[in-house]
């Protein structure tokens, strides 16, 4: 395609983008397609010859759409959001225009200082300890197996990077930890045997006597401590590990501290949520996502580390072809994360901030939480529902809890979230907290007002009753 | 920003795309900046209230954009191409204007759907065995990383991932290999000193038989032979390691055989090309990057595997948040990698195949092959020059041997390098080959006609023979 013929199409695709954000409540939030359904209606090989575009176009909207669930949809309330905005789009488009690879400085110069820009604008909003130092990585899933690394590293003085680990390193997490921990835990090479599982309070939150317990026990049966998890907004329900607790007791153990604030650590652009952070000094490395609850389109990963020497020592490489004059008084960030290509993704993340400007996130966020809570109230004021975890953020659990017994309100519990989901006009998922099924509602969507709220709640209440009637 | 206003903005960015595409010519290829010079001219700290996008959008152009180096130049014949296309940009632009995620099936099915298919696309199009799956990763090194990760997981039976890896398990890879074989078996937990590093012989490419020496001393002295990384298409040279004798050492001695095939696997498209996988068959994994020479825009890299099992095993966890009625039915890709979340990169794939077809993708690879052949014949004509390893695709290196000795050939060399780099006409870098230092100039840009390549060569020789009569 020459370049006039993408000037044409990419201003029908703009149309096309604007008009669906416009009209992205006319869609069922998720999609109602089977298993297979897409692929049968795509020919099962290539063409040999090329294709015009308003064919391929054609196919997206016609055959393509109906399978995807609509993550910008007001009535989002599953997971966790991924939001974009008209920004980060932005952003996105001049990314793909430029086509730049930012592995090295050299490579792209102004991508590794927008990033180092942007990642220390970023501690500040967030209130973070100075000295801190971020790169962007693609998912908190990632930046999390980095620190697991990284700890591993510390703990065996580099011994396991040079000739391979071969002693038991444990690590440390909360029940309610999310499983990215135990995955990462598996792929570094502690094994999951080595993932001590602390117990949690009745608010979800780990509990630090509990965490010093097995620390010792390990301490006492010769194995080695490493690393502690602390989650800031745990997937399940939104709970908080205190930090300063758990903080201390990993200084005095000498264990690596992670902190995984991966949705809730946007809350802290607000200075009334900086409770979260209290300890935060003892951290050594802090991830939390901007593609999640900080309207810059995924991937963005936001992650601080104390020492980035740990980091760099475990992922650098210095192959002849990628040495330039440039080495010694730049940052590389290829040696900062696993990939050794990088996307320009500071752009959108610059365009996102400097849009909204402080302020303008911080009444972002104020206004969900408000939502949230007025949400947590209705339900919490109706009989036969319950909300069994506190709500710190924009994630209120709920339940119906008017069962004879656990197995029946389970039973409801779950064909509301079905039915609810196939409405079309909201999308929420679930959870299990204390052994109940419970379900999970989050605020947190670009375009989600009080109205949207306000149905939601209508439609629960209206499709619970009608299946307690039924 | 409303929808409007994006609507407005983003019309202006596309023609500000298309202008620079259409005009990329008129930049240098390399940036002329020094360190620190665009942190510099940005605000240090961000704005507490929204700027207007027209004030943001001009700091892109005057500030950033002389900090860019021009990736689609071209000039471009450094590293190796990351091309976009404008069909790979209109993908993106879709991608970015839905915000969807792909974690699981049910969170976009025809992400998952599309993936699946357009991955069996490619394994048709690159004639790769029958029976081979497909999963998108963002890089070569995260999708090789994954191979030595599930090679480490069979040496001992899953072992390691349940309770830590205790034993010293061995990677081979010849000294060409690339820089994230390294990087991946010290994150694996294998460890530097046990990746052994095998010979090459005159054209770089690995030695069969010094590798079965390697592997036979390894088991006498009790080590245990994990994992082998054959090259198609080295970093420095485009060396080709020959996939059946090793395939069959691998096979004997129950070794995981993992290829990389990062930049030159899209040359198999082309059947003339498809020597380089003779001995396919052997392979338990194999990775190309489609973000390198198949116009699709960076990150998207190809990774095959033979037993996705081993794959999954290591990498699947199963929180209850995560679970869906959907999952006996379907492919959950966030089992098939290190991150939860995952971007739809399926589409601009799929924009890029179907807009090409086969055979536009073969007369993309042809017409590369053509010049870069040219360009090697004129250097090898040329006195004083020399083209030091076999031009087996793009990548052509070559080097002014007139000196008195290496010292001064290797300066010399490298003046030309930073004279050439300098001119803002073409760009390209270096490597270290058989102990010399050589230029790589690779022809891969989408834009590159004969005429960008004759003129590289005038100024490659003018270049030169200024700097020697100096």
């Amino acid at each position: 395609m020459d370049h006039e013929s993408f000037r044409r199409y990419a201003h029908e695709f703009v149309d096309w983008i604007a008009d669906y954000l416009e009209n992205i409540e006319r869609f069922p939030v998720m999609s109602r397609v089977k298993p297979g359904e897409i692929r049968s209606k795509l020919p099962a090989s290539p063409p040999e010859e090329g294709e015009p575009m308003e064919r391929i176009f054609a196919d997206f909207k016609e055959i393509l759409l109906p399978g995807m669930t609509h993550w910008q949809h007001p009535g989002w309330h599953a997971y966790f959001p991924a939001n974009n905005s008209p920004e980060s789009i932005l952003g996105e488009m001049l990314m793909a225009g430029l086509g730049a690879q930012g592995m090295s400085w050299l490579t792209s110069p102004a991508a590794t200082e927008l990033e180092d820009l942007v990642m220390e604008w970023l501690r500040g909003i967030l209130g973070l300890p100075a000295g801190l130092q971020g790169v962007i990585q693609d998912t908190a899933s990632t930046a999390t197996l980095a620190a697991l690394i990284s700890a591993r590293e510390r703990a065996t003085d580099f011994e396991s990077n040079e000739s391979g680990l071969r002693r038991p390193l444990i690590a440390y997490a909360s029940t309610e930890t999310h499983s990215s921990i135990e995955k990462g835990v598996k792929i570094a090479g502690y094994g999951r045997q080595n993932l001590r599982v602390i117990p949690t309070d009745a608010a979800f939150a780990m509990r630090p006597d509990k965490l010093e317990e097995a620390i010792r026990a390990d301490k006492a049966a010769g194995f080695q401590p490493a690393v502690a998890v602390a989650t800031l907004g745990t997937t399940s329900s939104g709970a908080v590990d205190p930090l300063r607790p758990i903080g201390e007791i990993c200084a005095r153990h000498g264990v690596w501290l992670h902190v995984d604030a991966a949705y809730a650590g946007t809350a802290a652009v607000c200075p009334e949520n900086r409770w979260i952070l209290d300890g935060a000094e003892y951290l050594d490395s802090f991830v939390f996502n901007p593609h999640k609850w900080m309207l810059t389109n995924f991937d963005c990963s936001a992650y601080f580390i104390r020492d980035p020497g740990a980091l760099i020592r475990t992922f650098e490489i210095h192959p002849e072809y990628l040495k330039t004059g440039a080495d010694p008084y730049v940052k590389n960030y290829r040696d900062w994360g696993i990939p050794l290509g990088r996307r320009f993704r500071a752009l959108k993340l610059w365009f996102v901030i400097r849009s909204y400007g402080t302020a303008g996130l911080r009444a972002f966020v104020r206004e969900h939480l408000r939502l949230a809570r007025l949400f947590r109230d209705w339900v919490a004021a109706e009989p036969g529902f319950e909300v069994p975890a506190p709500v710190h953020f924009g994630l209120v659990c709920f339940r119906w809890n008017g069962g004879r017994n656990e197995e029946e309100s389970a039973r409801i519990n779950k064909a509301l979230m079905d039915r609810l989901n196939a409405s079309g006009e909201i999308g929420l998922t679930h959870t299990v907290l204390g052994g109940k099924f419970t379900l999970r509602l989050v605020i947190g969507s670009r375009l989600t007002e009080e109205r949207h709220v306000r149905r939601a709640w209508e439609l629960i209440r209206t499709t619970a009753a009608g299946i307690i009637s039924a």
